[in-house]
């Protein structure tokens, strides 16, 4: 099993994604799609009057501050035009896809938040109306059937709580929840940028290599959402996920490439 | 098998939709929840610059007109904002739903129209860059497991064409399609309006019932998306279901109250 999960970042060519995950599909790869869609998630915010805002963890993570209203936005764009869009690009590449979000059969299931501490202006704040959360479990007897019969399970945040709110999940960390749940051998994450980057955003310091005992080390070149990737490898390696790559989704073929280890590969 | 399909006009009361399903998937009842979202997309629209336009075709019927941007904007409302509200609050009852629109998995499969013809100012039209199509084969095969596994589908426009194209097609219809696909003994097509009415918009004077010889007959009271209501259960009724039932979704207790024959009974 391989995961697949395709940032929603501006420059990301999902056109390339799909073919590419298309004809790995063909040559019998069970795979299973995650994407994202943040960039788009804020051109539509702003033009429906309710523009996107970030909020920083005081251990210097960066997220969407999602109140009510954002949450629908963010299912408008994530589980709309882009989960729905990306179906059709496979659908038309012969490749039967079923787009899902975290809550529709509690695929990715976990908890809300009940507060959140952000830091602004150097304070630390608690914001309660906050829908975020942490996938915790993965529902697979739901998804090993559909790829059993031959459907590609395309997934998307958000993800349900248990008390059945939809929350915003980190969508690296729910395809590596998703990568654990499934033994998968291994988790792609691709993006905006070539990697992890020695000298963020000199592309040609990438470094390609991140041994599992190094990960702490190479986390303090992460910048910005790398974070959040760099966690969620961590994660899905010490869940048993066998390798992480992230790569590049700017590119033809970007599944393939990262695949073939062209990224910064974490894991021994 | 019951078959409940919820407009998405104006008034409609949705959380009364949903915890009314909810109740009779408890009791056991096997059903199947389609919804539109019509009123919201038009609103949507106008905020993101691209205002709905609607067209009637020569025998009358009225449809949205469904240019690629339209049909994005449709996916966002219908797909994500509609059908993941549905979703969540069909969880907070402790209803395993699970949304999926007619793309995902070929759910609804069928033809795109190559062409429409329309009628303006008096005048026949063609327009080709529609999409807009008509179902004709349902995905029996993956909704009848998700059923058995206790999953509540929640079904929603678009469907996809034979060439995986996804295609705006009448959500009354495509009901109409899923219950005769799963034999169901009787589909529910809940709006704004009482049922048929003899003298829209008299709310008094409701049609009771309507024997299936005389469809035609009754045909002649339909306005506007009535219309195509009358032609969603004639097509039905031919094709096996054992009745239809149009009732309103604006009260409490709207799916039992209908179920029990308030509103306009189609069928011997």
């Amino acid at each position: 099993m391989i995961v697949v999960k395709v940032g929603g970042s501006q420059g990301v060519d999902l056109d390339a994604v799909c073919a590419d995950v298309a004809s790995l599909v063909k040559e019998g790869r069970q795979l299973i799609l995650v994407h994202g869609g943040s960039h788009q998630t804020n051109e539509v915010a702003e033009k429906l009057g309710h523009p996107p805002q970030f909020v920083t963890s005081p251990s210097g993570y960066t997220s969407r501050r999602t109140d009510r209203r954002t949450l629908e936005i963010f299912e408008m764009v994530y589980c709309g035009q882009i989960n729905k869009g990306v179906v059709e690009q496979l659908q038309q590449h012969s490749v039967n896809a079923i787009g899902l979000s975290g809550i529709d059969g509690r695929i990715w299931e976990g908890v809300r938040k009940k507060a959140i501490r952000v830091v602004q202006d150097g304070k630390t704040l608690i914001v309660r109306d906050d829908y975020t959360g942490i996938v915790e479990r993965v529902n697979t007897d739901l998804l090993q059937p559909l790829l059993n019969a031959g459907y590609l399970p395309v997934l998307t945040p958000p993800a349900i709580s248990y008390e059945g709110e939809a929350i915003n999940v980190d969508g690296d960390r729910a395809a590596g929840a998703t990568a654990i749940a499934f033994g998968a051998e291994v988790l792609l994450l691709l993006s905006n940028v070539p990697g992890l980057l020695r000298d963020f955003p000199d592309e040609g310091s990438l470094i390609q290599h991140v041994p599992a005992g190094e990960i702490d080390a190479a986390a303090e070149f992460a910048e910005g959402r790398m974070r959040m990737k760099i966690l969620g490898a961590r994660e899905a390696l010490e869940g048993g996920v066998g390798c992480v790559i992230l790569g590049d989704a700017r590119v033809e073929q970007p599944v393939r490439r990262t695949l073939e280890g062209q990224g910064t590969v974490i894991g021994d």
